[in-house]
């Protein structure tokens, strides 16, 4: 387990990335190493490949990005008890403190100190990648790797749509990427009565249909508010998932919020975001939740029972499968939105 | 809409019940008359029917018994503003007070002085019923006049189920009769992982199943702790709905929660019940909830919703009809155990 | 009872009021006429009185105005059953509709079509005041009469504060004019383990600090963030009440929460306000909340105990007292901001 | 810091202890060890010490026991990096396995595999104890060090209390050893209009009138259930904290509720206990929780913080003092119960 091994490598700082050969990574006492099986490409990927600001400030290449994956354990550090090789396993992507108050109140997707796979150290878009055996969380057997791949983000849409009842309401979606379509699935699974998808992209929009959204909406072409009144006998809805970034969709989402709703917000807009607070927050009552990471490890086992048993089915959403070295088209397909989640194949 | 109308009435302090003619209601002010179309049998009017000490301490024949009903509105007093003759309603049987310390704080189903409709007051098994508009339900058009009448034990069912999270979960029914088997449904319909449902007789085993249970258990024949164990890697459940009201069964229930679970108990033990409290609910930090009524109105607008969207359908245990004169075989059914919910029409 | 009454009129569409004579209300069915002890004034009056864009937009003028009261019943409609002539009360001045998804599910504060006493009604700046007997408080006999006026804005603390934990916590009031002050004393009695108080006015600081709270800041000579960050080792406060309605102070209380902190909101902008969703709410998992009227009506259960047990002393900050028809010097007093709360006594 | 030192040695399997010399302990990577400045008795140690049924299955003497202490680090495993020699420190005392699904959801406190120190470990009634540095928590230096050793109680206490509001509410405390008195000094900080204090023993209630009881109730002389009725005008305390273990008196806090109220149960009742399940918990819609142990360490922030700002003040309750040498008095009279909490000193 020593050696080169193939890796898609952040090589500078600007555009692109490229296939190198790197050393395997050595792992330390309380690590693991794993045999990455699938690893799939996240929006945050996309930053760091295309090089944006966000990126410029976070990131120092050269290095391995990447962080969502499934894979076998092939090497474990001399203090991990609770792991062996040859397990099949995931990782959750927050390296956290464990001494901030957030860490010491069990709130571990917001300590003060996280530090993220394949951001802020070595990722997965690799044939190996080291990970501290109490980020590992353990797959059913005959889970498929690309669905175990992308349980990660999946926790994303699960920690939004979970952190407050929806059995029996009407749940928005605003922004349909792959968290937003599995946000769909999980609302369903999870007894909405209603589950309406907006974006402005017909291909997601699609996705969002077949995973399980009982209307799609265009907001490029229908009135998003008016329609969502419409659907809720002009009361509005009882949850948004907001997950568009967009300032525009945000301020729609709180317009069709109904009085005492719960806005959830998972996107990260680019910058400040104009709201009116008097009338859309506190006249209303509304409970507006950020929502980060996924709760550790609550979330992942809502999301591994979810999917183990067949209540979400996350297949309509995998859309593309690459060889890693192909890496170029996945990333191509995700700048475009015409896809849903792409899985690639060390 | 005066003289003379058909309805069971418990005529006297003993067993049984008679056809009778009676006066049609006059209503107040603030009530309505319904014409009733279905109205089906609560394990109350079995209770009632028969006799026991419950009722022989309660009720006051002879009068006119019965509370879960759909009708439609024929007459409405002159202070009733938000219902009209023609309308389509179902009706919540907990009559309030409106000052206690719990309706003041909108626990209103947990009023001090709660009187119930067809227990203290004349009910439903008749032709015409009179009902105060503040207790009305409006039901959909298209809902069938049998899935309307039975709302109300629904309510409890969804009252139970959904007094916490259930998505992802495991969740153990104990007691298959009607409104057990609705909490098969709505636990499934809320995204609960597996649906354990328990009962000794195969004909309500077999409902629970039709009504979406993931394994049915006959706890005579299986140990039903042992069970529950091997289906939640020996965890243990994380949610029991208690529903049978028999202390041997509430007892396993009690075993097969898993460490900080809920037990939410809707059944009505006939005594008292002895409880391990050290090791079942101190230790494994249970919460346990007595669960009455429904919640006003949230748990009806839930109950609508969920039927409304199509997420549980009730007509797998809605097992028998009858013409309102046939009650007699009604309850025998009843009393026999092998039947889900009966229904009479008027 | 009938006649003429003292009351001070908004008489025109435009700055000031008039004390006229007026005729003494007439009460329906349902209603109780009273004898009003103490009347304070808020902030919303002040408004009125001012006559801001607001006001122009909502009220009707010629009319009584004033909404925060306490009197003794005087005469009571045929269908009132709960309250005597004699009976000493205050009362909720949210007039709710009862059948809106909010009213149904016991939301009435966020009741989809609130009308507000004195503002959409007659009000109370008068004699006498016509009340419906479902908004009525009953006060404590020994409980002083302008304490018992000021009931109705210390909801608004009290729903504000206690809408989430605070023992133990931190909690930072921004905004310290008299709904403010009290939130200080709420939080205190509740116990948060440190109370700051912030404001740009000594005067107002001065109270918060007769009221309780363990730090008071100057935000005009202090930079409050740094200072909160201080007083907390550098993680912030886990609870922001915000009730400046100042844009600049809003997003100082977001970049002073802690990780998972809350933000509860009461004030009323003027404009739509610009926030850091991404760093200040998603990034940190806040909670924010919409806080609007008082829960009815536990908000006033909490409210009487807390008064009644002596746990808040509103006592300092009740800070001038007027006959009814100097209501021009508390108007005066409340635009220069250098008071607490006014109270009127017709 | 190698040799022997002072322990009191749980010396055989019978009654009684005796102290002794034993060899200092070494310490694994991941612990420290501490010079105990204070070690305080619990009542579980007065089991270990007198041989109940409950030791004698548990315990394995000869070993040193006592779990509740305060202390100073003087020496660290090579592994340990958040403390350093001379740093002040307590000890949570449930050792926890980290992977059952308790810990994965951050339910530490109900770990499927809990182990207690100095029950199923070497614990601290000696000159230095052995303690994993996970289990740490750090003491503000001007504590003193006899309070800093009854955190631990003080966060049962603390955890019983505030697993739900309390502000404005009448709190019930039945049963005032040492954790009671505590639990009546934590619902007065945190707000509650009423603390209702019962027991047998007058010295106890004492006690808890020092620490802020509003009324203190002697049961074997006053009716409790109707003295309780009586302060809350007939409808019942909302909160009982249930810490007497005794079936009576667990019975009369169910029957001392009031409807939609919230039963917390700390005490560990020796045999089974029978409960009015239908009238008491399911038609009053009661909640009621087991409680163990401490959140951790959210629990240990909300001792620490009560502390630390003045707003519980345990010395009242801290009423006894003795060399470690003299255990034997301090466990005659917690036998006698006319003590508060016995703090040895090593």
């Amino acid at each position: 387990m020593s050696g080169k091994m193939n890796a898609v490598v952040k090589h500078h700082r600007g555009p692109g990335a490229e296939l190198r050969k790197v050393q395997i990574p050595e792992i330390g006492d309380e690590e693991v190493l794993i045999k990455v099986k699938a690893t799939s490409i996240c929006g945050t990927d996309v930053h760091i490949y295309n090089w944006d600001d966000w990126s410029a400030g976070r990131v120092h290449p050269p290095y391995v990005f990447g962080h969502e994956f499934s894979g076998e354990i092939v090497k474990t550090g001399e203090k991990v008890i609770n792991f062996s090789i040859g397990d099949y396993v995931s990782a959750e992507t927050h390296l956290i403190c464990g001494h901030c108050p957030q860490c010491l109140t069990g709130q571990y997707h917001i300590c003060e100190n996280t530090k993220i796979i394949g951001v802020d150290t070595q990722g997965c878009f690799a044939e190996y990648v080291a990970i501290p055996a109490a980020n590992l969380w353990r797959n059913p057997e005959e889970m498929p790797t690309d669905i175990a791949s992308v349980q990660e983000p999946m926790g994303n849409a699960v920690h939004t749509v979970l952190n407050g009842s929806v059995a029996g309401k009407t749940v928005a979606v605003i922004g349909c990427g792959p968290i937003g379509v599995m946000a769909v699935g999980v609302a369903k699974a999870a007894g909405a009565s209603q589950v309406l998808a907006f974006d402005l992209n017909e291909y997601r929009l699609n996705l969002a249909g077949k995973m399980g959204a009982t209307t799609v909406i265009n907001s490029a072409e229908t009135d998003p508010v008016k329609r969502a009144k419409e659907l809720t006998n002009g009361h509005g809805v009882d949850v948004v998932c907001e997950m568009s970034g967009h300032p525009v969709a945000m301020d729609q989402g709180f317009k069709m919020i109904t009085n005492g709703g719960r806005v959830s917000i998972l996107s990260l807009p680019a910058g400040p975001v104009s709201l009116d607070v008097t009338n859309d927050i506190v006249f209303k009552g509304v409970q507006v939740q950020g929502i980060t990471g996924r709760k550790m490890y609550e979330t992942w086992q809502q999301v591994s029972r979810l999917l183990h048993s067949g209540q979400v089915d996350l297949t309509p959403m995998i859309t593309h499968h690459f060889p890693l070295e192909d890496f170029e088209k996945g990333f191509q397909l995700m700048n475009e939105g015409n896809c849903g989640k792409v899985v690639l194949h060390p």
